[in-house]
This record gives C-alpha cells, sequence and structure tokens, in this order.
C-alpha cells in the first residue's frame, strides 16, 4: 500500500525534513496496529513506543502528547482509508455516512479509537480533540445540509424538511449506531441508516 | 434530597449490614460530584477517595475496580434523576428518548461519565461495562420497539416500519445528538428528536 520512495531533486521533501515526514508517517501506520490490538484507552505513549520500537524520547519528538498521537493516527487511519475507498458520486446524504461508516468499520480499532478521542474530548483539558471533534461535527453538518438542500431539489428529499437538523439527525444516527453495533454486531447499521433514508423521501413516490 | 432514616425494626437492612449500604450509597452521592468537576477519564481510584476523604482501602472494600466505581456511580446518579423527575404517562416512543436526555443533561458530568464509560466498554479488558451497555442497549432497544408497536397500533406510528430498526434508530439518534450537544450547545436536540418524531407519523393526518 505503501508508495515506493519517487525522485525529489530539487524538492522540498528531499533531507531531513522528508525523512521526518517520512519517520512520522510510519509511526502512524504501527500505531493504529497497537491501539486495535490493545485499545488506545489505557495504551500510553510510553507502550506505543515499546510496542513499535521507536525510543519515548523520539516519540515526543514528534508528537507532544498521547492525544496528539492518538488524534494524529486517527486522522491518518480516516484518510487513507477514504483515498483507498472514495465515496461513489451522486450519492444521497444517507449514502455519505453509511459509506464511510463501512469503510471505518473495515480498519481494526478505528471506530474504537473515534469513541475513546470523542469520549475524551467532552471532558476538560482536551483542548485539542475538543477543538478536532467541535469542527470536524461543524463541516460535516455544513456539507451534509448543503447534500440535503440538493436532495430536495431533487425531490429526494421531503422539501419541508430543515436541512440543518436532518443534518445533524443523520450524523447523530450513524455514531450512535456504531456503538450499538461495536456491543452487539448483529445491530444491521446500514438497514436502520436505510430506514432513515426512506422517512426523509417524500412519500408522492409510493 | 437525603431521605432520613426510617425505622427498620427486624429489617434486614438494620445492622452493620445496613451501615454498608449506606456508606456506599454517601460515597456514590459524592463521587458523581468529582467525576463532574474533574472528568472521569483521569480521576483514579485514589483521586476519588481523597476527594470525598475516603481511604483508599475502603473504597476498595465498596467497590472492586475504578471501572465498578464509575458504572454504579452512572446507575445510582441516573436512577435518583429517574426518581425525582418520572417521565410522564402516554409519551411517545421519542417522548421517552427526549425526556431521559433531558433529565440526564440536568445532573452535571452525567452526560460526559456516560460517553466515557461507553466508550471504555468498546474496549478490551472492560467486560463490565461491555455486559452493562450491551444489555442496557438490549433493553431499551425491546422497551421502545414495543411502544413503537403501540403507536402504531394507535396510529401515531408508520405502521409499514419495523419496530425493532425503528427503536434502534431513536436510541442512535439521541445518542449522537447528546455528543454533538456537549460539543456544541447550540445543538438543539429536542428540535432533531422532534423531527424525528415527525418522520415517524403517517402522512395522512397532514
Amino acid at each position: 500500500m505503501t508508495k515506493p520512495p519517487v525522485s525529489t531533486e530539487g524538492s522540498p521533501r528531499r533531507g531531513p525534513y522528508a525523512k521526518g515526514i517520512e519517520r512520522r508517517r510510519e509511526i502512524l501506520e504501527r500505531a493504529i496496529g497497537v491501539f486495535a490490538e490493545r485499545g488506545a484507552e489505557r495504551t500510553s505513549l510510553r507502550a506505543i513506543g515499546d510496542a513499535i520500537g521507536v525510543s519515548h524520547a523520539a516519540l515526543r519528538h514528534y508528537f507532544a502528547s498521547r492525544e496528539e498521537l492518538l488524534l494524529e493516527v486517527y486522522r491518518f487511519a480516516e484518510e487513507r482509508s477514504a483515498e483507498h475507498d472514495p465515496e461513489p458520486p451522486g450519492g444521497s446524504v444517507v449514502d455519505m455516512m453509511t459509506h464511510a461508516a463501512r469503510r471505518n468499520r473495515g480498519v481494526p480499532g478505528l471506530v474504537q479509537l473515534y469513541s475513546t478521542l470523542l469520549a475524551g474530548a467532552l471532558e476538560e483539558d482536551h483542548e485539542e480533540s475538543r477543538a478536532f471533534f467541535a469542527t470536524r461535527f461543524e463541516h460535516l453538518r455544513e456539507t451534509l445540509a448543503r447534500r440535503v438542500e440538493s436532495g430536495q431539489l431533487r425531490g429526494d428529499i421531503r422539501a419541508d424538511l430543515p436541512p440543518e437538523a436532518v443534518a445533524a439527525l443523520v450524523i447523530a444516527a450513524s455514531d450512535g449506531l456504531q456503538n450499538q453495533w461495536l456491543l452487539d454486531p448483529e445491530i444491521d447499521i446500514e438497514r436502520v441508516l436505510g430506514l432513515l433514508e426512506d422517512l426523509l423521501t417524500p412519500a408522492d413516490g409510493g
């Protein structure tokens, strides 16, 4: 999956700076495996270093805190998974969340890491995660609200529904169902999100 | 709020056993305040003991682990809040979740504690929280599914919807919206849950 090194003659990615980026990336790739195996909550920065063969000092060089490493691992794993499995074009607002949820479930440990980071963000003294999730939810609600508006123009979504509230509802349903599924794999996330999609569809068609 | 001691002549609650129950209850009442102030994630059993003036050994006498104490605090705070503010009869499936969510938001720290415990339950080695939440969600889905069925019989909920899926959706929406609200108090949980209720209502009425 990792791309082979390419010639970067004259590019700013060459030299010690490029090596640093590469090393940081390696750490992130290996750390997601450690979280998947042990769970994030009780995995200290030192334990991660031991597991991936990086000294605690070196780890601290790349990541100021355990919280920063966790957030970066999450961002990295999610982005990589999105690159490998981009959303098909033309999907509905629910398709978008269904696709992202299915994709994230394919990366061991990623959904758990999301829950751990989110729970941490809700507590005091976790400014970085709090800012990350507050911004993430805000952007996601905006993106989804615009998609609801397009759906309403196309006649796929009931025109009388407030787009922002629908966006918040779809995101909440997807997040909440992921938790229920982690506790009980019988929970069929896609079926329940499909039900929500049906509820949003105008009745005229039926 | 605490009831005065009542005569328990001849009852099994008298004597050292009753004192133990009383002491345990006191610890739970005070611990919720500590979590509200400091957040649960980084509050060790020892720190809770220090804050409420109970030795670590005494705390260990009542609670086998920090996880057990956290779960007990959550159960206790939720039950007490339900006793003080019972659900009005005749509510819909969404009313039930809206009422519980509003009630829990009134207890400082309770919603955060829920998220922390739930995130912990999704990781390995947290058998007790995992069992607690798996059972909790299962019961909640059953209770709500029965309420959906009653709503369908009364004509308040679309008859074509599968009750279990609606139940899972309503719980998920409520949980997910609580997280969004914790990060952004502008999020109007009741408005969005009200939207979900409208979506579940048969169109005939309109």
